[in-house]
């Protein structure tokens, strides 16, 4: 009955719903249906729970379903396993394949050579067409999924490629370098893996050849799992905007998501420290107008969002490479002039309010101009901070929004219950 | 000089560049340059800029750049135009093309008509290998790319699909039937283009094939475009948390950025408000203990922090479809432990320092219980709005980043002076 209701699904939906099932679900599914676990299903299933899958599956499952795989899905799986369960599927390969995959956990974590596979389909680039398809004809064993030939000189360089389409639709004497696209690039094995999914996205690639640092061709790239780690990209920049350790995953625990966030929440208890030291540097203004202890809230929550607007806009276009410095300089002007308009029409609204309730134009003016103040510095805050974070090499993403938000706190009651005191005592 | 620097690079990057600059010298490098901008270039440029661009662009320039594209592309462009530019373009295309484009204009905005391209490659199902090779060499107008041939039955209902690498592989008498691709799936053309992405990405599909009411093919959809809206509904997730409209973009003027970001400010003038009629409604605790108005908005800003912690990974688990009715109660409950445990921890730092600092452990009492309680609210309000959200069909990620920073902040304010009025005066 399990069988009946697994079986028709797509791996990808299997995996997921091993991952929405609660723990104890999943022993029990595991145990029961074992034998159902593919490698498909596997290498779809995330990270945070594949090792605790492996672990419930009889070695010959395990060997038999990685052993149908892609090499660049055994890595993915390998990456993340103790060394005793690697050497348990390394173990499990065939020669050819354990080469690739140890060649591949060579490169750096994260790195191009991680993610590209070594079932590729090659050409010699003096091959006609017919010579071509004769030999695809004979291969014993092709992969899967292939869209392109590559064509390579005799020291094995990808010298271009030849879309399937073009081979099947031109006639068996034509040479394939006459038939090849127009543009063609590689990629280094050691480059990251975001800059691979930006490339795949920015020129509309299929796959890719991989090549080492002699130039020669060490494997191919193909768009799923490049538009996987772009997804996962996507993940990483919002989850690190928010303050989320980037390995949190929706399968952990209580205690596990606890001490995930932790870290951030303590580190706000210092930066909130710092706005709390601010404030009582004014306590003989408070004390002698409490109505301002109501009002601070306001200049400094309206520049948290502000800041926050500002950071999100420059760290998606720092991800997307829209932001560089061909117009930052640009981008940062726009958000000062931005903050400053944005600062006088919440001015107008607050120091008119401020006066209405209050009959304080005073206090009107004071809210006002401590606005404009903390919007401009919000503004820019939001930019600059993600800005220099890239310059020094660090994730744009990383810690900026505390930072800016800090920012803005202390500005905005700093500038509010600075003026109050001036003005108003 | 101006064709030497921009010629040897592709169209994506060339586009780019046209983004990048000021106004001004777009201009003037449409000026010089107009010959050189192709229909590549023209569907790479971002939205933002497009109309500026074909503004500029003598109407030959145009015409002759349509009519390279794919039909896909061609709508993409056409969609954000005037009626009258709208017309000029339909006009320069020829029959087939300007008919495919009419017909997917006719679906709605953002669904997957507007994404198929009209160029398709069909075989009948009954076919052979041998055929189907003779067909595609006769073949005059093949798409650019194509992976697939799409299996019909003589109604033109999609019955399967064959990759090429199997056709080029499989001897020349094999039937098309004997060799389709075990998974395969349609797309309706009236579908959400965010449900494209998800599908694309979710069964690793290069391409698929586009439906209308009737099963009949319609288009294809390839994966580039998918990955292309994956990119843009994340920049309508992280732009919507943090309250920026996703029509923003970075080539915007000042003024353009300050009105798109002014109703967000505007709204948290008012949920700020709040926070302040509640912090006044305390005046008399603050006027005899002035050191709560500084110790305060440590309550209300790490309770901020825990909750858009909280919302980012609801959210990101709402747009991966990771987060379903399936698991939904347990997720909470898990929020709910989390929220409690890392308020018990926070509670246990604040509640000694408070302590240590002031000297009253009444006051480090009040401190840490107030931490709890916000801990707890911002932990399930983060994930329970975009649920909500979610359930009456609202997109999580709008509106709810400002919802919940009001919850805490209010929350925040009340608890902790609350608890300050009953235990301290
Ligand atoms: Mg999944
Ligand atoms: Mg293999
Ligand atoms: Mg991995
Ligand atoms: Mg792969
Ligand atoms: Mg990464
Ligand atoms: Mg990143
Ligand atoms: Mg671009
Ligand atoms: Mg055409
Ligand atoms: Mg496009
Ligand atoms: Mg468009
Ligand atoms: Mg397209
Ligand atoms: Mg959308
Ligand atoms: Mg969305």
């Amino acid at each position: 009955r399990l069988s009946d209701l697994l079986e028709p699904l797509h791996a990808a939906d299997i995996a997921d719903v091993l991952e929405q099932i609660g723990p104890a679900e999943r022993r029990e599914l595991l145990t029961l249906w074992s034998a159902g676990i593919d490698g498909e299903i596997l290498s779809e299933i995330s990270d945070s729970i594949r090792e605790e899958v492996i672990e419930h599956l009889p070695p010959e499952v395990i060997a038999e379903a990685v052993r149908e795989l892609d090499t660049d899905d055994v890595v993915d799986i390998l990456e993340d396993l103790e060394e005793q369960q690697q050497e348990a599927i390394l173990g499990a390969l065939d020669r050819a394949d354990r080469v690739a995959v140890e060649q591949a956990m060579a490169y750096p974590e994260y790195s191009a050579g991680r993610l590209m596979q070594r079932e590729v389909v090659v050409a010699p680039i003096h091959w006609t067409v017919g010579e071509t398809i004769d030999f695809l004809r004979r291969s014993e064993e092709l992969p899967d999924q292939f869209y392109h030939v590559i064509l390579v000189d005799p020291r094995m360089k990808p010298q271009g490629y030849v879309t399937l389409g073009r081979l099947l639709s031109s006639r068996r004497e034509v040479r394939l370098a006459d038939i090849e696209e127009e543009s063609f690039r590689t990629i280094r094995a050691t480059i990251e893996e975001s800059e691979v999914a930006y490339i795949f996205n920015q020129y509309h690639l299929i796959s890719c050849p991989v090549v080492d640092e002699n130039d020669r061709l060490v494997g191919i790239i193909t768009i799923d799992d490049a538009m996987n780690v772009l997804d996962e990209e996507h993940e990483e920049d919002i989850l690190r905007l928010a303050g989320v350790g980037d390995e949190s995953s929706l399968s952990d625990g209580p205690v596990a998501t606890a001490r995930q966030r932790l870290p951030w929440l303590v580190a706000n208890l210092f930066t909130a420290s710092l706005s709390a030291l601010v404030i009582s540097g004014f306590e003989a203004t408070i004390a002698q107008l409490v109505t301002l202890a109501a009002l601070m809230p306001i200049v400094a929550s309206t520049g948290g969002i502000a800041g926050t607007q500002s950071l999100a806009v420059a760290v998606r276009a720092l991800a997307t490479r829209n932001l560089t410095s061909a117009n930052a300089p640009r981008v940062v002007r726009r958000e000062l002039m931005a903050g400053l308009l944005n600062g006088l029409g919440l001015a107008l609204i607050l120091g008119l309010a401020g006066f209405v309730i209050f009959g304080d134009p005073l206090l009107g003016a004071v809210l006002g101009m401590a606005m404009i103040c903390n919007q401009v510095v919000a503004a820019l805050g939001g930019v600059l901070v993600p800005l220099g974070l890239n310059r020094l090499g660090l994730d744009p993403a990383l810690a900026s929004g505390t930072f800016v938000t800090t920012l803005t706190d202390v500005m905005g009651f700093f500038v509010f219950l600075g003026l109050a005191t001036l003005v108003l005592t």
